[in-house]
């Protein structure tokens, strides 16, 4: 794609190399599966894996908005694969390959990354690739005069059918989330000095979630989606998508040691107020199912052998309006917000 | 995808709709086909064509960089596909779908576009889904501090063995070109009101290439792939991973009649002038074919049943290094730039 006010790309060599097409070998050939035919072709090229269907989706991550400027480049390559494999694992499918989309800043007013914070962004990537079993398929790499901006585009494999969607939760479902919610919000916090983090476990889940890939879902979940807008929200798109409504017992959400430690350290968050924050901070990446009780126990075992932890959170509810969160003594707990809007 | 400087979405119904939720809904549903599944779940869910292999590439248009501030929405994302669907059509391969994040301006410094002009965008997209039979499979929307990024990622179908590729060019082989090239450089040169564009026909060329689909050329050439850089610096691409040099005859390049009356009423770009800023200029999207002696009349004829020009501009020589371009007395041309870099 032309580049108007870029580079020339000078006649210094017969064969002149523009500096996008070394910045791609350098950094992002390592990572190139067979499929990315070298990373110099105009696209890359497979054959689907045979009987199956296959899913796709997009996610972005922008610099000032979903990380933070100095946030170290070792983690946020795997943290937005993560969050895209996420995606994946909601949809009851595996991951395959993925394609990258770099918008890098130039010139004043924005950090422009040196060569060795690409480089330790590839890294940090080329071990989570080999983690979770897919590569680079291709990309593109372009300037912009303002913050960095990474779009990945994932594709997965699924047996036919065997896709989870959104709109099957059933009145009686159990509601489940994989984890534990609201460490990445609070790993969020931590990382700006208002609250404590005493092992950094909390900024840890905030730089590098957990997709739940390889639980056998088909079957047993009648819907799935992953948190990362606020669990509350979230719940609130399964409601909807499925025409059901569920009651969150507030009490179950699962919360880490951690999140119960360092909001009671700060003072700020403790008891119900700890409860609401995590339960619409957003950033949690974990599986959110709606699961029959017939199939509990199938549920329970997958996630044994897997070690996922799981917990069952509420029940939906066809005579309920909405996601409600609320107290043990079924009264509603009042939100000022739900989760996080990307707009 | 967790949005820690946005908007809180609050509680003020039983379901609340973050802001992001109701754009997709009101601009981009309208694009979505039956595998998108309503752009509500995590991921796209298809079937991949019977007996097919796929291609898959990714492509990014930055405000500023790729497009000018003030070009019209009606156009722009027509043309972000447009460039897509020539990767695609480099690869000899039929689209199938496609997936757009885009991050949107808020804040000051930058332009932030009202919905009229999202409106329009989705409204001229759906007019090349429709001309190119491709459908929305999924996004992502997220807020930005700086200019528009788009990024789109196309999916296509090629049958088994069929795909081009850019490494197959051989001693002997013609060099081929689709349409005509430079209007398109030109073409920003008139918007930018350096040139003369009396009918409009070159901004209409830069803001609106046209990919070479439906072209059968497997079989036909032995290298494939679409000029987007610069002529002879994608020339340059061909020759390098082939393993076999090029000469692109000057005065073979097709030039439109409105590239020769514009450069002549501007007094800047004649004769030798002309073409090579034409041949470097970028932002083409036209096909660049290797293509052997004995396949040229199938090319030709596949040409005529598409109603797609196509000339030869040179030969690829084993003896040569590099992609030269020659006078007619077979010298040289020195070139101060062979195309453009996007970092």
């Amino acid at each position: 794609m032309a580049n108007r006010r870029e580079t020339p790309v000078t006649s210094d060599a017969d064969s002149p190399q523009p500096d996008e097409f070394a910045f791609i070998r350098r950094h992002f050939k390592q990572l190139a599966g067979v499929e990315a035919l070298g990373l110099t072709d105009d696209a890359a090229l497979f054959t689907p894996k045979s009987g199956h269907d296959m899913v796709v989706a997009t996610d972005t991550m922008v610099e000032g908005v979903h990380f933070l400027p100095d946030d170290p480049p070792e983690t946020l390559g795997r943290k937005l694969l993560r969050v895209n494999l996420s995606d994946i694992a909601a949809m009851g499918a595996q991951p395959f390959g993925w394609l990258l989309a770099l918008a890098c800043p130039r010139g004043p007013g924005h950090i422009a990354r040196d060569d060795a914070w690409y480089a330790a962004f590839a890294a940090g990537v080329a071990e989570d690739q080999a983690r979770f079993g897919v590569t680079l398929l291709g990309g593109d790499t372009t300037s912009t005069r303002g913050p960095l901006v990474m779009s990945l585009t994932i594709l997965g494999n699924v047996a036919p059918g065997a896709a989870l969607r959104r709109n099957g939760a059933r009145h009686g479902d159990g509601l489940w989330v994989t984890g534990t919610i609201g460490d990445g919000a609070l790993g969020l916090l931590a990382l700006r000095g208002e609250i404590p983090d005493p092992d950094g476990w909390l900024a840890d889940r905030y730089r590098l979630p957990q997709p739940r890939l390889g639980l056998m879902l088909s079957g047993v979940a009648n819907a799935a989606m992953d948190v990362s807008d606020g669990l509350v929200q979230d719940a609130g798109h399964l409601v909807r998508e499925s025409g059901v409504g569920v009651v969150i017992d507030a009490d179950s959400i699962p919360l880490s040691a951690a999140a119960r430690a360092s909001g009671a350290a700060a003072g700020r968050f403790t008891g119900e107020n700890l409860t609401t924050f995590c339960a619409t901070g957003g950033d949690d990446y974990e599986l959110l199912l709606a699961v029959p009780d017939s199939a509990s126990e199938r549920l329970l075992e997958s996630c044994r052998l897997t070690g996922t932890p799981i917990s069952r959170i509420g029940r939906f509810d066809s005579g309920v309006s909405g996601a409600r969160l609320a107290r043990a003594d079924g009264s509603d707990i009042p939100l000022e917000r739900h989760g996080w809007s990307h707009m």
